[in-house]
């Protein structure tokens, strides 16, 4: 019918695997420029193993990420560090991924780190990398063109707290709490969620939840804005199965339309507003005169 | 009184038709170094006719701004978009302009763009090229020195959604509604309204607002802090007296220290916080000493 | 226990004190390459004599910071402009700092400018370098790795409304106010109070603010997020007891940590999020195998 869009721009948002490694080095934040050996540090974590990150992905587009060393509360040992970025990897390349869910194993979110292996890196030239790779892989997640929720069951501490500061939405149960605990270990965040909390509840918001280590508990979360909704259930399948209800509304349509809205809020939020208005336009020439742009312009012949 | 104030920094508001021209090229995001080519994409939209938009300038110093194509919701013809770039160059220029009020003619706002229009140039070098005059012609309105609102009636749907972020301020009449209808349409924002969206209502309702297509009606707006105040009529010229009477509130005084007061927020809001302190500064010199501010000094003695 | 924790990377807390003037610098945001000359602005404000600003530094490592010239609301001199600057390099240096309460003497924050030395420097090259050399020590006291509190009593006037902004947090006593009145001095803020205040309510509320001149009463004010609480007590030795135990509950803990809490928040609100990040993962280099780190590690032995 519109013999002109035989040249879609569309096009442009499907890479070979060359192109793909490109974009994660792009989509991270530290490479060899700033000193960081990934290499290095992912054979130090590989001595630190226990725990799994496993990932199944839906039918209906919905990709379920799971933090899994219950013994410990899902704290992250080395190794599960190794596999979240190798989850992340392949979520960048679900090509029919829309919406992700990330929670943890035995009704409780994540405490952070394992301390076991926190003690054998605790040089700082260790440390520095270690939170450089955790770094690297949380912006990739927040980066991930999915519409991203954290199910955060009993307790998120510390680096668990941090952890749901990377999707883009938090929903809480019941008696669950998140608490940024890092005082009380001598420390801040490290992974980046000092830097996106600020964003989420606003600087004082922040200054506050870090300085006092205070308890959110789902009503505290629900007012500060860094929840949307506390669920009803605190039983586990049940509280998966109202997160992907919730999550439905913002998923359906074209895998290639809710891709570009996630990608449109990302360069919203990340860049400066001229940058932003800028990668706005060159988003929605991916999906101008694209299939289903055209679909919905054969059904609606009148006006937008 | 004060001799050595002869020599006014506000000088530098006036400006020549030459600095007018520059500083439109300055106010704009895409130029010919974007591979934007203006002459082209307005020529082409100039064979998509129909509407107009009109603009009052009251002795008040209020604008009135209406998007004037009621037999299909106001949407956005062609001409009306080059009509829309020559409104706002004379509101640039309008030296006594304090405020700004936009609304759509026949009880609604504005349903986005003439689908007929829009099917002409969906292959993606005229999609782009509509894209970035229209994202030109609203950066321009949204750092206009005046205040702004959209006075909503009836719906904002699409571009007309995008249009209203364009603005200061939202006013909405009841049983009036504004909605991000783009997926349906198999599209992301594309004016800018995503980027804008984000700034106002922050990324995890904008967000949601993108992704779910919803209905935002005045109290969900208003909740969201995306609207001002929910109107008591939704007769147009009691609803345009309601939003005059509003709006008189924040443009009480000289005209100097009102577009002052705009261009501060305008840089606090857009730059990063080192820049915005600077322009602030540089704002705070086209005031401090002139006309205003010596009548102020010599009326109270004491202190501010 | 920990032999490699030998080299700590919090060794690069401790400053020479040339290293702290270079630093000083880099913190002020203007400096000769901007026509700032700051001595002879120096000289010319020391001309304007009256009042002081005192600064006790209590055991419990809050500073209290006091803005005294009490027959005219606290209203700034040159002399106090030329303190103020001294005060804040005091609390720069001071070691054992955690937090810091501003508040007026007489029962009343402060009227922001007095008007004799207002007048007698009301051209415009004086005017400017009065602006920068304000800005340059507010930024200083917002940039203080001490969380920071305006305890406004009474009435917090223009350069008063702008100050509280370069705190991090407002509490506000039954009855007081705030109000950006510059407008009705044909003016506009120009000591930061505009870009800071957009940051911190929002730049629609800002522009209300600001375009408005309107009184900001303790109600208010809690609504828009632009003070954390109404205090209890008018009395000013009550009111300061209330801010001590507010702010308490913030700065328990070792000092390294509380600073480096306050770094990882600023970072957070000034800079773009990825570098924010990278700074947030510097901070986190300060504090990862240090002294508290260390001992909590050695007191909780399984995970964080």
């Amino acid at each position: 019918v519109f013999p002109e869009m035989a040249l879609p721009l569309w096009k442009n948002l499907l890479h070979t695997t060359k192109e793909r490694i490109l974009q994660q080095r792009r989509l991270s934040l530290y490479s060899v420029a700033h000193g960081y050996k990934e290499e290095l540090i992912k054979k130090k974590l590989q001595q630190f193993a226990g725990g799994s990150i496993n990932l199944s992905k839906e039918d209906n587009g919905i990709g379920i990420l799971t933090l899994n060393n219950p013994k410990l509360m899902n704290a992250f040992t080395g190794t599960m560090m190794v596999e979240l970025q190798e989850r992340i990897t392949e979520l960048e390349n679900w090509k029919d991924g829309k919406g992700l869910i990330v929670y943890g194993a035995g009704n409780t979110f994540c405490s952070g780190s394992d301390l076991n292996a926190v003690k054998e890196i605790s040089n700082s030239q260790d440390g520095m990398n270690m939170c450089m790779f955790m770094q690297n892989t949380l912006t990739r997640l927040m980066r991930l063109p999915l519409i991203s929720v954290a199910l955060v069951q009993g307790k998120a501490f510390g680096g668990g707290a941090e952890f749901t500061t990377a999707c883009d939405f938090r929903l809480m149960t019941p008696g669950s709490e998140i608490r940024f605990v890092h005082k009380h270990m001598g420390l801040v965040p490290g992974w980046g969620g000092g830097a996106r909390l600020v964003r989420i509840v606003g600087s004082g918001a922040a200054l506050q939840l870090l300085s006092g280590a205070a308890r959110v508990d789902p009503e505290k979360a629900l007012r500060l804005g860094f929840s949307e909704q506390t669920l009803s259930s605190s039983d586990e399948s049940r509280a998966l199965e109202e997160a992907r209800a919730w999550l439905s509304q913002y998923i359906e349509g074209p895998v290639s339309v809710i891709q570009a809205v996630k990608k449109v809020v990302t360069a919203g939020r990340e860049l400066p507003l001229e940058d932003a208005l800028r990668t706005e336009k060159d988003i929605f020439g991916t999906v101008w005169g694209g299939p289903a742009n055209l679909q919905a312009l054969v059904r609606r012949p009148k006006h937008k």
